[in-house]
């Protein structure tokens, strides 16, 4: 909802004035463009410092300054915009903060700086103080111009439920989107939040990265550098749409069989193992964990790679190509015939590219956070699973049909490397092999009762648990 | 927020103890799973079972097995991941349970299995506790797994607000976003929840797939089989990107119509009747609840049909026969004239399916949950409504400027049959007409009247109603 | 979570008997839709009236209809359907509705009608009773027929927490979703919600349809026009693709620079009065607060942009256009040879154009407001920064590539009018700039120091604050 705090002046309603006022400690660059938001919306600010008269200076106009003691005498709210090295002067003022909410809005610099996060560190500092932690996701800059976009959303954590409630509305006041978080042992995650830099993405950015590289110098050593040390030609105009035309569907599949690859290894380590209750390897917890990512990936070169073929017929290459074709053609009194077969080739692996898109697209739309939070598990597993490999089997598919039985012709490869195509095939294949293997009646039975807690080394005890009154939720799966 | 609950160690903060300790009952593969959670998030568990020195070779490590009524006691929270059918073990320790938050995580095996609710039933059984329903939405392999895409979101309902307070802050320390739900009701359908396959859009697919399969006999049988039979030619190939691109707007165009003519049918329903009141019949309601659906199912249909048409220039057919007409009209010395009138209409069509696949692809965007979400209803009906029917038309215009006079030529009919797309004219052009006769300003001032709570049979009353202070509110319509 | 209200007998329960049923005042046609929707969703509803007798006549079956005393007296929670100007009936029945919630459902005609929201001047009327502000936003007409898609949301704002914790519980229970918006204060911004219609949107839209006409008018004269009275020759069939195909993208790319200047504009401000502590002037402010806007019109002009072009080659004149220029090419025996010079600029500048529109989508698809929930503030600013100028400058590189030289040739100039491309590189271009200034490190230093709270005026000040303990946060940004 977009709210509009025009209104600059503080409200003055008798009634309940001490919850209107809202004291700020520290008059640094986020306190002065707090009490600037709540001064905006309606409350009155008072500002702890300890300097109070040099402070005013440098304060919004309509707030006063005034002791930290005097201040925090005036509001059952303070919010804490100090430094976390600063706390410690808290400490001789404990009498008057005793039952206020205090308001951790700080950030640190690094993640995990700390051993506790700055929040349960300022509760210990004052124990008898309500400790929430609010704020510290807002940009201060955001806050002074008001464009929010991004950062509406507050994160709340407090071991006071009431205190919680409190902040909560005033978040709410500010024309923020208050998010509760519970207690205080989520301090340190709010804290590290703010620092974070697509951490889920960087793997799956450093992977396709490394494969654009690779399968570019491929496709340009075997294009461009070929044909001008081969044929003297220089077609390294091919570099802009051609070459990048190869890479993206090549490294597209690429990244979609590597979605799919972890979910075959894991499922094979538990039928191996017989159990789901031990951990997986590390480095297959942490694939795991960004094939989101890395289909993400693969969906956005799929795009650029149904882009740069429907732009084919524009080229100014391809439109020479052409015509100089039938002139071709007309000048050697020579008719090319209609080959049927070929016909149903190119329009099979189009038509199979095409439906492989869409269902592309549908999985990322699938993906986008208020889509998958609106289904449940049941329909996400079904969109996923069988709807990716789908995807899979028409990407896989279109290649092979695009791709047909040039593989096979090693005279045409350039420099013993065979066609570019093929390097974009081998993990796709080997993935719908090893699915395959796995959805066979059998194997598929024992993975399902592994999954639903069914136990190897257990199976006497797991039968008596039943009698036992103890069930395995089969639904939960 | 991502969160990083790597710690697999249980936090030891003296103060509240016996808040951060959890006790599960049943040590199925749900409830370890569970418990495996917990403990990665710095609660102690405490398993509850009928046999505690069996049941903790089962367990993971660090967690505690003591009997039930020792497990209760020391904790104040209680997961109850136990089969329904044996609720009934509860009675005998109802003292110790006596103000315990008891929350039940059970799912059943079908929709509306039981007559009441899982956690209603329990409440019933154990009047004492506090009984909170939460976590059936989530996966015991996403638990362990940590993969928690789609899952993230726990329906949390209880008619005791503080237990459910605790209840979301367990939830969130764990990583997943609670989502309040109310009071105990809404936990029958908290438990239908997971066990739902796409209700809403079964319907529309089966209509879907119906028309589909319909409309793709009718093009094969005009198109490839007529050939082969009166021609002796075989276009077979045309089944992988022909004959589709002739079925996908087709059904698309249909099903957009369908998506507009319940609306049609309910304004004339309530003309008729003369009161907004009355309920629809069944067959009425529920195709109105499947519109969006509809929708949705009918712009994949136009995406199909939009790609498909980017990419004849591409295809090998295509190309042949536009090379071959070159070569024709060279050998016998004729060139065709350009026809301005020709330019006009196929460039009209042309730019008229383009626009009405942007208004459509609008309409797409805007019912994403996340931005319905944020838009209010009157922009809501402004979107779904003006731009829906704006879409609904300039698609019409596609298809009757694409056909023009080919419907008059009944010698040119295959089979007697008309080309397939005049199919996809008649229900939108029956939506459109009523709806232009609907828009007159005479039928649309009753029709508004109606809406707002106007009725045939009480003109005199409703008079009466708003002179003594009981007010229709305008604004709502 | 899709919701069965289909039980439409009041559920018994004899506990809470009080809690489940739910008082209305007011029999109009909002009062009736949420009565009905209460008894579908298992309340029992009783409706307060003056003339209780002939308001039965007009009430769903199954509820009571008494005088407004006795209805409040059955009820802990009272819902207020009456128009504001009828609220001074509520003084003479004060003593009943002594500590009841009392919901305030009212919407006005138009934006800040009233000085004070009706929810609080109802709080000011009846002060014995807990105000809540809550349903305005649903539709009563939606609450009837079920179709709740965009109007699921239910604001709710009160200064008594429990009463609004019982409010979202009854809003919960009816399938709705609740959004608590803090104390009653909010209730001015809820009451204005509903009246609102893309309040954000107006400006670009304006300037969107402004640009666009005078473009299209520019090309419009420059080639129709231009063609018909120099050349005598009809074009006029270009009005349908070509023309907007030259409109779509300089439009674009016109309002992609409109959306990055006054970004550009702020920050000179800002070195220029070296502070960030003074506010922009207003129309600064606006055009600020609707760049997302801005940049969401280019991106769907864009999208046009980019299907026009696709259908190039399908279009019939340029068909005719190909197959002419070969026949001719055959008939004077005179073959065009391939410039390699050609080849790489318009590659290029294709590709540069797919890679803009590439990122532009990304641009588009993180603005939706559940990914740009998802991200934190640092990750937005990347996005929104670093790949909207790196946007902006494909789209800039494209559009200069795609024209070259053309703006020189002044001879070619029609009516001495440049082509149209160049309108649409002025502001580009002037951003681009301007941004390479701003980025040089030193000034990009006293930037960064400027938003960190730096101040020329303030230096020493500053200074002292930083051993005073109070510290600014830079983190913060």
């Amino acid at each position: 909802m977009e709210t509009n705090c025009s209104n600059l002046m503080p409200l003055s309603s008798d009634f309940a004035e001490k919850e209107r006022s809202i004291c700020i400690f520290g008059t640094g660059d986020f306190g002065r463009s707090l009490g600037f938001k709540l001064l905006q919306c309606g409350f009155s600010v008072i500002y702890g410092s300890r300097n109070p008269n040099s402070a005013t200076l440098l304060l919004p106009k309509g707030v006063q300054a005034l002791s930290h003691t005097e201040a925090a005498e005036k509001s059952s709210v303070i919010l804490l915009a100090v430094h976390r090295d600063h706390y410690s002067f808290l400490t001789k003022i404990t009498d008057v903060l005793e039952g206020k909410i205090l308001v951790d809005v700080s950030n640190n610099l690094k993640i995990n700086q700390y051993s506790e996060s700055n929040a349960e560190y300022l509760a210990q500092t004052v124990p008898g103080a309500k400790v929430v932690k609010a704020f510290n996701t807002v940009s201060a800059w955001a806050l002074q111009t008001g464009t929010l976009d991004a950062s509406r959303q507050v994160f709340v954590c407090s071991d006071d439920r009431e205190a919680k409630g409190t902040v909560i509305d005033i978040v709410c006041a500010m024309g923020l989107s208050p998010q509760d978080q519970g207690s205080l042992v989520a301090a340190k995650d709010i804290e590290n939040y703010p620092l974070q830099l697509f951490p889920m993405w960087r793997l799956p950015m450093y992977v396709c990265a490394g494969l654009t590289v690779f399968v570019f110098l491929y496709c340009f050593l075997t294009d461009v550098i070929y044909s001008a040390v081969k044929e003297g030609k220089d077609i390294s105009f091919r570099i802009s749409i051609s070459i990048p035309n190869k890479v993206f569907p090549i490294v597209s599949l690429l990244l979609l069989g590597l979605t799919y690859l972890p979910g075959v290894i894991a499922a094979i380590l538990q039928l191996y193992r017989g159990t789901k209750y031990r951990r997986f390897p590390d480095w297959l917890d942490r694939w795991m964990l960004c094939r989101k990512q890395l289909g993400l990936v693969a969906l956005s070169y799929a795009f650029l790679h149904a882009i740069y073929t429907l732009v084919i017929p524009i080229r100014y290459y391809v439109r020479y190509r052409t015509s100089n074709s039938i002139i071709t053609q007309i000048r050697n009194n020579d008719t090319s015939a209609f080959v049927n077969m070929y016909a149903w080739r190119t329009d099979s692996y189009i038509a199979m590219g095409i439906l492989g898109f869409f269902f592309y697209v549908l999985l990322g739309i699938t993906s986008l956070p208020s889509v998958s939070n609106a289904i449940n598990w049941r329909e996400f597993r079904f969109v996923q699973s069988k709807l990716g490999y789908l995807t899979l089997l028409l990407c896989t598919g279109h290649a092979l049909i695009f791709g047909w039985d040039r593989f096979m012709y090693f005279s045409r490869f350039r420099w013993y490397l065979p066609p570019a195509y093929t390097l974009s095939l081998v993990v796709p294949c080997i993935v719908l092999i090893l699915k395959l293997i796995l959805i066979t009646p059998c194997i598929d039975k024992r993975i399902t009762q592994i999954r639903q807690g069914w136990e190897k080394s257990s199976k006497v005890q797991t039968g008596t648990k039943f009698a036992n009154g103890d069930f395995t939720m089969e639904c939960n799966i």
